[in-house]
């Protein structure tokens, strides 16, 4: 017999993925699974449970056609936000407001969906639960495409965005190769400070590909002038140059390349410029200064958001993760969020375990130094190894009249 | 008994599809089963051909996994060019060179998968094959993601990038409402003069999906103010809005919108600006006037080289159309292209037939202006009746080790 438990929330924080919202069934199926009373859901994570803004989610998961189209939904189905807590000694009204919503719903357990921002969520809630003596345990489940999150050996969401990166990647390539004219292709790749996504630029490289002539990852310090010198070498040899950077890329004084720019066009009421167009800044530079045909082609929202070309691998296990969220906070666990262990390469076996929040929370994974070569321009076999199981085997989309179906959040309205 | 036919010559030319290669395996397949000798293609189209450089086709595909393989490879296989030829009374010496080399190989059919510019080598190739007596026949497939030939319904080409667009448009829609905030999503897509492609986003709009918000396309002069206004409009009743461009839309006096933008970068060693960056330029004029949160997505190449995700309907009518080539060339026509009639919308039925390419070359297809809505900036519902039909079904991608595989051209080296 089924133990009953009490009521459930979870929300989603920060940038979406393709694979979340199998986190999110994770964690669903799992607590009801398990027991659980009420499973709420919090439209725009905290922010909106700030404003009562909750659902009950057994009125959208209705069927195993409904959890199945939800797995292949791209984008936070319940919303998100980039909302920081306080630190609980500065501002504890907020602490206050929260936990008397979490009451008044009979919440016992908290899930929160998310990176780095998220989890330090998690560990302040989990801290103040402590401090206060409240029953209510939190657990973060990780997600993020960066797949910068510490203490897990990655994280759902990198795997399909690295599959989809890999796959247009060699799409790419293979049009650049139409005319037979020299042509610098230049691909931006989202990460601001780890290279994890732009790397998987090199998965194209195989039998019917030559992959990337070159990938800059924001890891090493970016020089104009060796980049020039460097395609123009590869000139010498071959007409279709292709080159993978980083949206997050660098000169030595710390600008970032895209802030080198004349362009004015993209700064806000605020005099915020938006940090993309490196690749346009150098496939501009490269045609002023050689008369070469370049383009610039920015993968953009794209990597996070193609459901249409998702990893098997990596939809598994973001439901395995919120999956095991569940199972540990059910057995008492607080503060600690899931991850991955990697236990072997080939054959791939990777298995989850709980880790505590306050190790994880603000700190920044990057690319291991050894794993990009000697140049800086281009990642090692040890990277390929280690992102190649996550790209593995792939879940197809329901098709509706041509088009991939996905599920519609009616409470989540755009209004 | 198969009749003995003679040596066939078959080329790539202009801007590559997700498709064009399952015309290039239509041709082969049919000559080879219609009895040709000898099946040539010419590496770069006609450029190609001038320098000699043409491959036996018997040598490229070997087996049925091959075929497979490549009618799911983007871009020409044999690569491509954009070569126009003189007028015929201007400069015979390029004919006679060309006829010289196809004499020399002992070709009696020669085929041309390309656009507009392309029915134009095939009209002044066969002009000049009748006023000198030659025997070679010369017939053109049609091939363009732009959809802009004329007598034909529709080109191959089209339904896979607008199966395409449609998609990654439902994609970028639900990535915009992830923030409970007010934002512009620009998106920027491929079509200077013509709208076919732009259009195609009102494919998002279903069941699960608003689709966008406006759709603006370069048969209708672009006004910025009114442009602002009704984004304005939009915001009063919802938070985020999407909005889809064509890269050609221009404002009253004739001005590419993409011209407007103060941004020096992307200025070639001949001073050629590259007409991209609308999208990216009304993104910031509305960041700069209203302090909104806005983000510029160009579809860019993709939506030509996007073979993961291809329209069944599709690549099948690009295999026919070539077929057709072959079965009319033999059977003794020349100087034609062959086209696709509609019979009916549902159930949708569609034949092949072929049309004098005197009435074809060099003239533009243009979106009609009853489909387009009275206030100009969206597609009328006969657009999508007639679209509808060419993004039906898929043709899975053969995927290794994660990603999709193509097929290889070795003779097409990058050097």
């Amino acid at each position: 017999m089924k133990e009953i438990r009490g009521n459930v929330i979870v929300g989603q924080s920060g940038g979406p993925t393709a694979v979340i919202n199998s986190s999110l069934v994770g964690v669903y199926k799992t607590a009801k699974d398990r027991g659980a009373n009420i499973v709420y859901g919090m439209l725009h994570g905290i922010q909106g449970l700030l404003e009562n803004r909750v659902v009950d989610l057994s009125g959208h998961i209705k069927s195993d056609l409904d959890i199945e189209l939800l797995k292949r939904t791209p984008s936070s189905y319940l919303g998100s936000c980039r909302y920081k807590l306080p630190e609980i000694q500065e501002d504890q009204e907020i602490y206050k407001k929260i936990f008397k919503i979490l009451d008044d719903m009979e919440i016992e357990y908290f899930f929160y969906i998310g990176g780095n921002d998220s989890m330090d969520t998690i560990k302040k809630l989990s801290d103040y639960s402590i401090l206060n003596g409240s029953r209510i345990r939190f657990m973060g489940v990780p997600k993020t495409i960066d797949n910068d999150l510490a203490a897990t050996d990655h994280t759902p969401g990198y795997g399909s965005a690295a599959k989809y990166i890999g796959s247009i990647t060699k799409e790419v390539i293979r049009d650049g190769l139409v005319y037979d004219q020299q042509s610098v292709t230049m691909i931006e790749i989202m990460g601001r400070n780890a290279g994890w996504l732009t790397g998987a630029a090199a998965l194209a490289k195989c039998e019917d590909c030559e992959g990337p002539d070159m990938i800059f990852l924001p890891e090493i310090p970016f020089n104009i002038e060796d980049f020039m010198k460097k395609v123009a070498k590869l000139h010498e040899r071959k007409k279709s140059v292709v080159v993978a950077i980083s949206e997050g890329i660098r000169v030595e004084d710390g600008r970032y390349v895209c802030e080198l720019t004349d362009n004015v066009d993209y700064v806000d009421a605020f005099g915020h410029r938006q940090l993309t167009g490196a690749a346009r800044f150098l496939a501009g530079r490269i045609a002023r200064d050689t008369g070469c045909k370049t383009r610039a082609i920015e993968f953009s929202s794209l990597q996070r958001c193609a459901s249409h070309m998702v990893s098997r691998v990596d939809i598994t296990e973001a439901y395995q993760v919120g999956g095991a969220a569940v199972k540990a906070a059910f057995e008492g666990e607080t503060g600690k969020m899931v991850i991955l262990k990697r236990i072997s390469d080939d054959p791939y076996i990777c298995v989850t375990d709980i880790y505590d929040v306050h190790k994880i929370a603000n700190i920044e994974k990057k690319v291991p130094r050894e794993w990009i070569n000697e140049e800086g321009d281009y990642v090692t076999e040890a990277f390929l190894s280690y992102i190649r199981p996550l790209i593995q085997a792939e879940l197809t989309p329901i098709m509706a009249d041509g088009l991939p179906r996905h599920l519609y959040c009616q409470d989540h309205r755009n209004e």
